[in-house]
């Protein structure tokens, strides 16, 4: 019998096919492999991108030049534009604004062959600060709610360019899928007074059933009612409401690289995206939302049942995903 | 300047970007040829499939064998299972039900090169009227509150089978998406007294710019903030809440075969997902909800962004995709 199984936070249900109970071969090779070629990312070839916005470099060389170890520049082809002012129009029952915004991209590695499972755990650490000290920066600008923090690994998952990297998008309003889960936590907590984030911890650590793996501040978890098969969340243990050094970032660098490995041991490197969900600005610190990583291998095709329900057939039990993840071999 | 709109039903924003306004051949061909070997779906195949639940048969043959012109059967791998109770079940934090459902294929013409855009008037018609029929049955099922029509026509759309088919999945809860528009509806129609979906049909002849083609009692229109680029809605003209034959049933097969030619001329035959809103059983006949088919070609991809935020970054303006829709020359 298949198992209809909701999300706590955002009451989005998924179908757990648990007699197709996919394993990890059943879903074919989607490897993502770096094929080379000219690089708008790659080392000397700085003058090719817009300039950067900051960057990492250790050997105290001048912008825009060699000699950076992670850079993080505007996007060559911004979804949204960072000069102008809001305008908020209205047009008889439609709204809309001039689509004010930030869109940046962080290259996490001059060397176009390393991914961030295979770099250094320092280069890892300095791309969860770079997050936090884009971020803390675009806080400033009071145009802007949320920014959102992404990444996505490989064609299949939407990567235009093949050089790890991820990308922020600066928002003039807080997303509809963000909303849904600052909602579905206040009215969590308006009623227990307690985080569900928490409560969710808790209760897998445990039963232990799905968590793959724990450090002394992070704890990698399969989700209970994933949308994807795979889809791996990172959240820090103990209550926090916005992404913060405090919750350490080297622990939270060790836990994400040792998933992705796992994650590319199980699944033969699958594209995926990645994205950051901490509390919008103005409500950095707050006890109901939880900040974590959502981490979703693309291996499913989303059709007209997803598309028209908000529902998600995830042929894959969340219990035997975190089993395989566990005993990779990384 | 870049645009961001809100779908003034669910409040989901998107970003147009009207700079870089894509044009259709920037696409590139998706196009989802018939490649033949053997189908369960073809004519004389009847005993691959489950046993049909309708059929049509002019010819007053037998359920099972040749002669009819559409069948519904069970789906062979189906997402949910037909026998059983609900069993509600709490696990600590978390929920969960047995999956009951039922899952059919709509087999829209017994012709394996046949599609939607290519078969007879006739058999579109045939198809609604198998919608509506399905509908009404599994309505008397009380285990049932809502069921989804959709259908994926080509292979990075989802489907898996060439064979031209509609699917339906009967949930035993209402899904989110269907709820946040019932939900959206519902909130404009208790501030204003009026079907948002109304008056969004009373703008759109008034202001002419998104509608891509009028019947009587139907219209087609690029509603205002599209998910995907040539989202297509077909609705009907006068208020409605559930899908009807008072509707008129010709007409809407008319409609929906003239806008998906369109769409194969502007977009060289793309891979694209159809869904059917309705409302759910036990409220078919309410004054905030009108009943309507949204059309999305698979044209671009999920990515990070789009997962973790539920915004759409859409290339191609609503004005512009309904300006080449009227412009085919089909």
């Amino acid at each position: 019998m298949p198992e209809l199984r909701k999300d706590p936070i955002l009451g989005r249900w998924v179908i757990i096919s648990v007699e197709r109970g996919k394993r990890p071969t059943d879903y074919g090779s989607q490897v993502s492999k770096r094929k080379g070629g000219f690089c708008s990312f790659c080392i000397g070839n700085e003058y090719t991108t817009p300039k950067e916005i900051i960057a990492f470099r250790p050997d105290g060389s001048k912008p825009n030049t060699t000699g950076w170890t992670l850079r993080v520049v505007p996007n060559k082809f911004p979804a949204l534009q960072i000069e102008g002012d809001l305008d908020k129009i209205g047009d008889g029952i439609y709204d809309k604004m001039n689509g004010i915004g930030a869109h940046e991209v962080i290259i996490e590695t001059p060397s176009h062959d390393l991914t961030l499972s295979s770099m250094s755990l320092k280069a890892v650490e300095d791309v969860i600060w770079a997050y936090y000290y884009r971020i803390e920066d675009l806080k400033n600008d009071p145009r802007f709610r949320y920014v959102l923090v992404f990444k996505n690994e490989g064609e299949a998952a939407g990567a235009s360019l093949e050089h790890s990297h991820s990308q922020l998008i600066a928002l003039p309003v807080i997303p509809r899928e963000v909303k849904a889960e600052l909602d579905g936590a206040r009215h969590y907590y308006d009623y227990k007074e307690r985080c569900i984030f928490c409560d969710m911890i808790r209760q897998e650590i445990e039963s232990k059933i799905r968590v793959i793996s724990e450090e002394d501040n992070f704890i990698a978890i399969s989700p209970f009612a994933p949308r994807a098969p795979f889809e791996t969340w990172i959240l820090p243990k103990k209550h926090s409401s916005a992404i913060n050094p405090k919750d350490n970032f080297p622990e939270l660098s060790v836990i994400l690289q040792r998933t992705l490995r796992q994650l590319d041991k199980t699944l033969d490197t699958p594209p995926y995206n990645m994205m950051l969900h901490t509390s919008p600005f103005g409500d950095e610190d707050n006890e109901y939302f939880h900040w974590h990583m959502e981490i979703m291998p693309k291996l499913t095709k989303i059709a007209g049942f997803e598309w028209g329900s908000g529902f998600y057939i995830n042929p894959t039990p969340p219990e035997e995903a975190a089993k395989f993840m566990k005993g990779a071999k990384i």
